[in-house]
């Protein structure tokens, strides 16, 4: 009907315009996309300096992680009252979340949901998404792409490893209209934000905080990917050693050791617990 | 526990007060209605001038459509701030929306409770609901409203043919408290709502509009409810031409193409794509 | 990160700390918890002189039951303007409440979930709870546990006799933050708040109210958990009889019985309709 520009909505006939950083990786494809090293991906899920897209554990530096564990003690004290709920509650009230799961969670579903409502995002919700066209490699998944324009904010949850990240490269790389996407539990690789909380229970729980203290984790460290996401987080704190037991079939992935190796993380393995 | 009169809620031993123009009605059984034509019942599912259940494609003017393309494009406009965004959504505030879905749909469903929520709608739904007592033809059925009965509005869609129609030709003869129905794709025969997306797409793409312009349709016509929804919506623009794909089996019904040359609209088909 | 004491989200370390009322029955199994007589729960399940968690309808005396019908005719009256509409709509906007449902009912779900919209509360759900273990009789059901810690208000329709009780039980005596429970329908002893809504309808369409009135309870009486909670209530009422009528094999339970004579209200059965 009429010519203007949008920024949020381009007309039908705008060319796509892809986000500066993204700029350099038009045209890669997902295979070798997926294949770069977390440091260089990082940037390219961040916007003026802050996570755009929340995907993996490299993506928090210690400056960012005492940052959340201040905002989380400041909610939890403006929350006693109910003018702070108010309040709390008006933070993101235009806003909207989708909640994309092909994995039954209700514990991770509801926590993401209550917290959207928390902050006052209305939610909406898919759970049977056909993701399998989108898992062999095509690079335009209509579905995900069509759920994204209702919303501002992605919360995903997939069994496929890495299709939560390929959805954000496609979105970032592909569309002319990318929203935010948090991972909320990816395969068997990565579950950045319940490391978070296991990051700030530590905190909060120990006298000291994390630096200095000895990490025991146990159990299916092999497919247990918040443990992953925890192992790459302790980078960020000092004098921290791991103590990983579990059965011999159930161990740390080696890119996980060769990780903590290469950032001098003391940790020893063992089955007897 | 009072005596008092009530017109929304109105008391038990109250007599079922009926819309005026239902009047007529009174008594009619659902085969019969169902038989009219589009243009005796439009009358019945207007209030005021407006629609009230939004139904069939045939329920819009030219008139009307311009001012829905012209609310589009402010709407729009006015989201583009967050202001903006919060005024929206202080709209219907106060309002609850039902959707009532047996037919999977997460397009159209998503697309629909989004729609609510950018309005301040708050929504509940039911995916589940058993039909089957009312689309065998029995007069009442409880459950549908029942659950009209919590909401403001009801959005359904439905695999059998006209029974969102017959739902909101229930509620209006025989309940006293109707709410209006928005037909979210019934059966085969009509899919209003994403008729009038095409129609803003087209008017918002084309140069000029729609008017004069040959319009090609291709797939599944004779059960594609949208494009059946859209052949209505032309005649409300001048010189339109429409071209109709498809192998044979999937051609377009006769009855939209004797609407068309009721309504000396040109059209041609082909299974020569 | 901070040592400061807080309400509503106890230190990890903290002690467990008990409602003064639940101290007495600390370290009291559920099966001896079960087998008080309803007359020594109640008090348990108030706070404040207020019902806590609503779970039986012995809970309701005269008092409360003309102010909850004098409160209802006061929405009615409020919600007949928009002003009404969003006053009511701010009274609880801070607030969450989660739907557990492990027995289908779209009436009842749907019906709580808008009365909590209507009232201004965001809602969860979840409908698939396993409660096997939990029903078993172990101590700690960390799932319902776990979803409590989400919400202010935990609405719960269950299959299994007791469970909702049982979770309420558990919330109050072995958590440090419980949450209100609303039974809305446990197995097939009790549904309290729909026997609120015949009482209120009783009470607002019958000349006089409920008091000398026989009351006729017809159907499946031995399952019907709505017709058992209405019988306690009639405790309220004065010269109330009540007429059962059912076919011999779904009598009105012996339980039921014994407290109409306990509380000297006439009744009579009989299989003749």
């Amino acid at each position: 009907m009429d010519g203007e520009s949008d920024d949020r909505h381009p007309g039908l006939h705008s060319e796509q315009r892809w986000h500066p950083s993204w700029a350099p990786f038009r045209g890669m494809g997902w295979d070798e996309f997926s294949g770069m090293e977390a440091s260089e991906k990082v940037p390219l899920f961040t916007r003026d300096g802050r996570i755009y897209d929340c995907l993996f554990a490299q993506q928090f530096d210690r400056r960012l992680l005492d940052r959340l564990c201040r905002v989380a003690d400041k909610l939890r004290s403006i929350t006693k009252t109910r003018d702070g709920d108010m309040f709390v509650g008006s933070l993101l009230f235009d806003k909207r979340a989708i909640l994309v799961f092909n994995q039954p969670s209700s514990r991770t579903f509801l926590s993401f949901q209550n917290a959207c409502h928390i902050l006052g995002m209305k939610t909406s919700e898919i759970r049977d998404v056909s993701t399998s066209s989108f898992a062999k490699g095509e690079s335009d998944n209509d579905s995900v792409r069509t759920f994204s324009s209702y919303v501002h904010l992605m919360i995903m949850r997939m069994k496929e490893p890495g299709l939560v990240e390929k959805t954000a490269w496609h979105l970032n790389s592909g569309t002319n209209r990318p929203v935010p996407v948090i991972n909320a539990g990816s395969g068997t690789d990565q579950h950045p934000t319940q490391a978070l909380l296991d990051v700030y229970t530590m905190e909060r729980c120990l006298e000291g905080g994390i630096d200095g203290k000895c990490i025991v984790m146990v159990g299916d460290l092999k497919r247990g990917r918040t443990v992953r996401s925890l192992s790459y987080m302790m980078r960020n704190y000092k004098g921290v050693s791991i103590t990983y037991v579990s059965p011999e079939q159930f161990r740390m992935g080696k890119d996980i050791l060769d990780f903590l190796d290469r950032h001098g993380i003391k940790y020893s393995e063992t089955d007897d617990f």
